[in-house]
């Protein structure tokens, strides 16, 4: 994620690698096999997902690798005991060598609906498994909750402030980039702006405060370093007090922030105090535990807050903290014939074969991949051909961009925070029949 | 995480950079500060917080440094464009210097209870926040939810399996480490076992059976491969018709891993089927989307499960999928006197000052930290002085016995899983002077 070198081969779990010792042993390690990447079921709270984190999945492809120090662990390992010394040699020369198709970042997606598919050696797909669904589950849990923060905060900005309460540091980086894809304005990680040319925000804390014997001295000190840009954290001591002490340091400034209180009330006060002393332009932004739950009364009730700062609820998706994300052996090229593959138990019922996704104005449509359609967008395209770039990739301000049109397209009902539909999805008629006929064939002949 | 490289000082929240800055400036840089790491407040659902995440915090506060492209970038922020040109120097020669003082992992700690320490020059113990919070506030975070459902699984094995739901996959590797600090018997993530020495688990996904025209072949071919420690995964198709097609198998074998369904009725089924062909060692797992909540009523019903996997709601806490944990500024020494600072609002009341914790057998007191106690453990200790290791840090599996010994001592109260009460935690009568001495000055004087 910060650096240029190698992502291990081991950051997986331990039975893609068993199970690509077995296929190496089996000789199938090769065969062609085509999995593809969905959502199962969205979470009750959500209407949509929001597809990002693709950059960092073709990161991985390009960058994996099994370095001298990841053979040796595996050797050490009881569960290798029984593995070939040539299945070491095809781990030492792992590449990507893969085709990788996706729906762009910034694509709201349903449940069924692969968000990428990867078709390669087998042996490649599979041990890409865990972090695949690792990088795009989260940064596409994120971006969904950021939109709906977003469209919660209406005309007013929102911006990511989460990293601290992120699970990792590193899960932080990404969630700032997912956020800003989801409508955040920017982010306050450092290190996301530089790596992903993403706004960056910020300017002191209650520490700051703190670490001067009067406020006032506190916030000319910060007055002369940022000028302009000058946000006076209020509440370390007496929030409208605070105000007051900002306001009477006159401009430059960007405003006020308000972390804690009745911020509806606090920011109704702190207008006035700033109207009072000629400060119209000073604008204020609220912080301190915020989601689309508390934001959307404040707008309603028309507090005058100008920008949000959302953090931990943001990063973590606190009200579905988890995604379903599951990849799925959909082909197999074996013995030079193709198998389709699924599952069709009565919980876990799934369609085999590569597949396209049609959007139509009301409706989307899954088909096989080799299906067109006329006057349907169709979401999945080529990423990766034979492990390298098919073309660059949109950036993440591009995909916020695409992100932005793609919701305003949707349907109200699946953007509302509380109870939303997800859209209607069909299944191609040439889809339904391969699953039926492959349902037939794994019925017959699974033992 | 992964490499032995520098680690950005850019990985942190903009606000901190630009205190940084002001710091500088205004002659306050190298100012001694002292800064806690707490947990405010306890979830709902949780009567501890079990302390993890120091090893990372240490390698953060060795390895943070910024490079020359991170120096470029601030240059290209508005919010720097009045720094001194001085503040890159500073920067550039940018090292942890300071102490850091920290309560052993593996220790269960409660609300307000300093979690680490931090003695350093303000600028550097500034910096470091974010990265500091949100490295200990994960682990910690998945380190108790850990101890929970290892809690409910009572004398069977909990393996941790949820890298691929993680927040990302580096969230993933650390959570791997965090689980088994908790008490997870290992973990599937492979690199956490190489970088941290712990069990690793895994044997075949459904991608495997579906890979082999017939389940049979499938189950020979992972029987050759993985002997004694075969886990046939039974649920491809049908399930008992899965555990028949393992038990004709025969030996060896390690058992079958049961993924979905009323896991209760099918272990027992599965149960008679493997004891009917003679399998009376061969072992049952379950796994699919557990938790605490789902394994307690599994485990006293008597199902005769020996180990769960548990993944998704593992790793991202799902019942409590964030950690209030705060980073405050308790101590200044400037222009050669100490100040004590702390936030005494009705909101957010802290304690002032460098703190230990002793813990007596029936309640914790959080106490100054130059007062001494007979008959009570001090929890916190030293662990880089000068930012140098005071002495080598327990590794994860020490920590793990740690925690075990701990969390069996603890109050039955404290560690159920529903509506759990924390331990009660006294503040020392000088502490409790010291707070009411700093609040009167600084409601006297910060104005």
């Amino acid at each position: 994620m910060t650096t240029s070198g190698p992502i291990s081969g081991l950051l997986t779990d331990l039975y893609e690698l068993t199970m690509a010792a077995g296929y190496f042993e089996a000789g199938k390690a090769e065969e062609r096999a085509t999995f593809e990447l969905t959502v199962r079921r969205l979470p009750a709270r959500r209407g949509f997902a929001l597809a990002a984190g693709l950059a960092q999945a073709v990161e991985y492809l390009t960058r994996v690798r099994f370095v001298e120090e990841d053979l040796r662990y595996l050797r050490s390992l009881p569960q290798f005991a029984r593995a070939a010394g040539d299945f070491y040699e095809r781990l030492r020369r792992f590449r990507f060598t893969g085709d990788l198709l996706a729906v762009p970042e910034g694509t709201p997606v349903f449940a069924g609906e692969p968000v990428l598919t990867v078709s390669a050696p087998l042996i490649e797909a599979q041990i890409a498994e865990t972090y695949l669904l690792a990088t795009i589950g989260f940064q596409t849990m994120v971006a969904t909750k950021a939109a709906r923060v977003v469209q919660a905060a209406g005309e007013r900005a929102v911006v990511e402030f989460g990293t601290r309460r992120a699970h990792s540091p590193q899960a932080g980086v990404l969630a700032g980039r997912a956020a800003y894809i989801g409508g955040c304005t920017g982010t306050s990680n450092t290190l996301t702006g530089r790596l992903f040319g993403i706004p960056v925000f910020g300017t002191a804390a209650h520490s700051w405060v703190l670490a001067f014997p009067k406020e006032a001295e506190a916030f000319l000190r910060l007055q002369r370093l940022l000028g302009e840009g000058t946000t006076y954290i209020v509440d370390t001591y007496d929030t409208l007090e605070g105000v007051r002490q900002a306001a009477a340091l006159g401009a430059p400034l960007w405003g006020v922030r308000l972390d804690s209180g009745d911020l509806g009330a606090l920011s109704r006060q702190a207008r006035a105090i700033l109207d009072g002393a000629g400060l119209t332009q000073a604008k204020i932004m609220a912080t301190g535990d915020l989601n689309e739950y508390k934001i959307r009364p404040l707008v309603e009730s028309g507090a005058p807050i100008d920008a949000f700062g959302v953090g931990t609820d943001l990063v973590a998706s606190a009200d579905a903290p988890t995604l379903g994300v599951v990849y799925k052996l959909v082909e197999l090229e074996s013995d030079g014939t193709r198998r389709y593959t699924a599952k069709f138990s009565k919980e876990k019922y799934s369609y085999p074969g590569a597949k396209q996704v049609f959007r139509y104005p009301d409706h989307d449509e899954i088909a096989c991949a080799w299906e067109r359609r006329e006057g349907a967008e169709a979401l999945i395209g080529p990423v990766l051909v034979r492990g390298e770039p098919a073309s660059p990739l949109p950036d993440a301000t591009a995909a916020r961009a695409r992100a932005a049109a793609a919701l305003a397209a949707l349907p109200g009902e699946c953007r509302r925070l509380s109870a939303p539909k997800s859209r209607r999805v069909e299944y191609s008629p040439a889809l339904k029949a391969l699953a039926r006929e492959s349902r037939r064939r794994m019925e017959g002949g699974v033992r």
